[in-house]
């Protein structure tokens, strides 16, 4: 009883296996992100190598409705939501327009101890700053995949990163095993959050899809220091020519329904929303890298 | 081995945890409900605190396509599940337009021996008839919570109520621990199955949005009484001014394709269809607490 | 402890159950396919039944997004994954026009291990093909089905096909025990990739929905027997009059962004795709048992 009771996991993974394999301690969870849908059979085949793979670990989705082929909006809900998993916990990402060609696979290690696979496109690109590099191996692809996988090269997803993910998951492999160690990620360029001239810069990272609400990478914190206890500020969305000024609320319910505001989303960013409305469609505001806002006092 | 053994559970819950808690039996399973949708993070956000907070528990979904803010379709959607879980299963429902007002957050313990977490919004309104309440806790916010979630106004899902969901399910705490007990539950005001001069009077609660089956809230067993073994009916559907006299049938084959037809649902209702058509989308039929459907011998 | 460690497995049966029922080995998968969709009850509902009856098993999901009544796609689906799963694992596929008719629910062992539940209607088409059938049931519905239900007609997944999948599962029954051996399942009429006069027919089966490349069921090794290492090839789609000479690359980065291109699929079979583009929209290709491809030598 020691395994599972000691360690308090749901399901920690074997120490000794039909297989002769050996973990090392409780399996971790792992975490699925693909731009797949659901509709076809490919997460399912995922999973599936996942199980046969490492049948004590626990698998979970992050989602599976990335964009097709973006890498930005991937690499975002990465950073959403990687905090919120035990540490330990193994993320594999397939957003990959350039499967088959000449781009890394990796596994990174975060100073937070959460531990990330896929391609070395900018996905990593916020969890880097975030949580901090500590190891990145560029895997192995001839050895560290699906058995039998070696003619396949449309999908790495299910023949290498999740493979390699389950056995990161299971304890079966380090990430210093899975290769030689990797220089630099590739990094997605974007607009960290500044201050100008009494005027603060951000971007538009995403919107929260169902609600209509613009999310900026402008955090409390800097909003805070800058403005105090501003009760109003005015907010500038060049691309799309808004400029009003806006209440800053605590929540929804602190404007009349219909209206809009300022407030501070649940990772505790700038947001912009209108209260039981659609803000983004409204005003016609979309996301990504070149999407700015302008924030300053009224 | 005594624990995963005797009560036969996938996951029992450990019953010493490295830091010190103490659970009581083995774990129930945590079932969630949201209006999010699964495109962005916060669904995986939930899943990550709950993993964190109680990993022995096993996490399932009910379903996270409520239409934003639709408190009524969600209370449907709990009471058309709950009862094929297993006695002791945690529900998580988060549909919350008052996020962040003076609503009360909830614990439920109904007599079937289910259990509810959420907003004190309505979302428990047909649970409460169905199931009947045995407790009821309103929870202290300052302190069941996410730790160093204090700052977080808007996302009582993950912050609170799928951090209270999976130490209820591990076992680590009681309804009746959560709080101070409530007195009454918000319910939606709806217009329960009755017979008023021959004519059976219901109420479409939701529609069946993949095939376009209008479901009823009237029983089998009110609809035989009254009508014993007649093999047509007449159906009035007021608000669209459908007025037709359709057949009984016991299956969907039960009619040529393409045919209306009265049959009992899967949670044994009276519910109206066209045999391999969309019985909704012809006669633009819709579903909530104004959608009345009067039935009466032809 | 020694069910835990001696197999390996996330969640080994319990070898003594309370109710006095017995597993004789570890429990395995149980992944369901359903047309429901996920926006309703209907699968959280299944998923209830499953632990309610089988604690130790866990369970995912293939995809509940199958069109609705399509069981063409249904049977690819299975034929797409089955293989990526451990041998022993429980399939449970709902896809049932005729539920509530004369056509039979049947178990299958496959010569590859796997194990199908659902109706006899054509969904184990591919699978009977392509994994080999040992063992077919004709379940006995009347006494394999969850308790209390027999007054439901319309709800088989949830009923029959997912409590006899779940306790599959976990080793509470065999195939053989849940009914009379059956002769032949229903199979759907489709055409198999063949070689007339140098041209290479074939079929559409399915599309990778979320990127529009056409798949066919032309595998690989036929393809490469027939035309070598030729690196252009002539496809024609009669059905919408698409006649073009196609480069052949082993990756969609072999061609230039927006190109067409004939590649082999992550199943190994021969397809068509715009690189980074929707080759299916733009030449409004779908798929089906009529849809026809042509290859040959240019």
């Amino acid at each position: 009883m020691a395994v599972v009771s000691i360690f308090g996991s749901a399901c920690a993974s074997s120490r000794s296996r039909p297989d002769g394999a050996f973990a090392t301690r409780p399996a971790q969870a792992l975490v699925l992100m693909t731009d797949f849908g659901l509709a076809d059979g490919a997460v399912s085949a995922m999973k599936g190598v996942a199980r046969d793979t490492a049948p004590s670990v626990s698998i979970f989705d992050l989602t599976h409705e990335i964009p097709p082929y973006n890498i930005w909006e991937a690499a975002y809900r990465l950073s959403q939501t990687y905090s919120y998993w035990p540490v330990g916990t193994v993320f594999v990402s397939v957003v990959d327009p350039g499967v088959g060609s000449e781009r890394n696979s990796v596994a990174v290690k975060t100073k937070s101890g959460h531990i990330f696979v896929g391609p070395d496109n900018g996905l990593m690109t916020f969890i880097a700053d975030q949580a901090g590099i500590e190891v990145i191996t560029a895997i192995d692809e001839t050895k560290q995949r699906l058995k039998g996988s070696e003619e396949s090269y449309t999908f790495h997803g299910r023949d290498l990163y999740v493979y390699v993910g389950a056995r990161l998951a299971a304890g079966l492999v380090t990430v210093e095993q899975l290769g030689r160690a990797h220089g630099q990620l590739v990094r997605l360029p974007y607009q960290k959050a500044d201050l100008e001239g009494g005027v603060l810069r951000g971007n538009i990272p995403v919107l929260d899809p169902n609600y209509g609400n613009v999310w900026t990478n402008v955090s409390k914190n800097f909003f805070s220091s800058t403005f105090k206890d501003a009760k109003t500020v005015r907010v500038r969305i060049p691309k799309v020519g808004f400029d009003q000024v806006l209440q800053v609320a605590a929540t929804f319910a602190g404007v009349p329904r219909g209206q809009p505001l300022v407030y501070f989303n649940s990772l505790l960013n700038v947001s912009i929303a209108l209260n039981q409305g659609d803000f983004a469609k409204k005003y016609k505001v979309k996301s990504g890298p070149d999407w700015q806002v302008l924030i300053s006092a009224n």
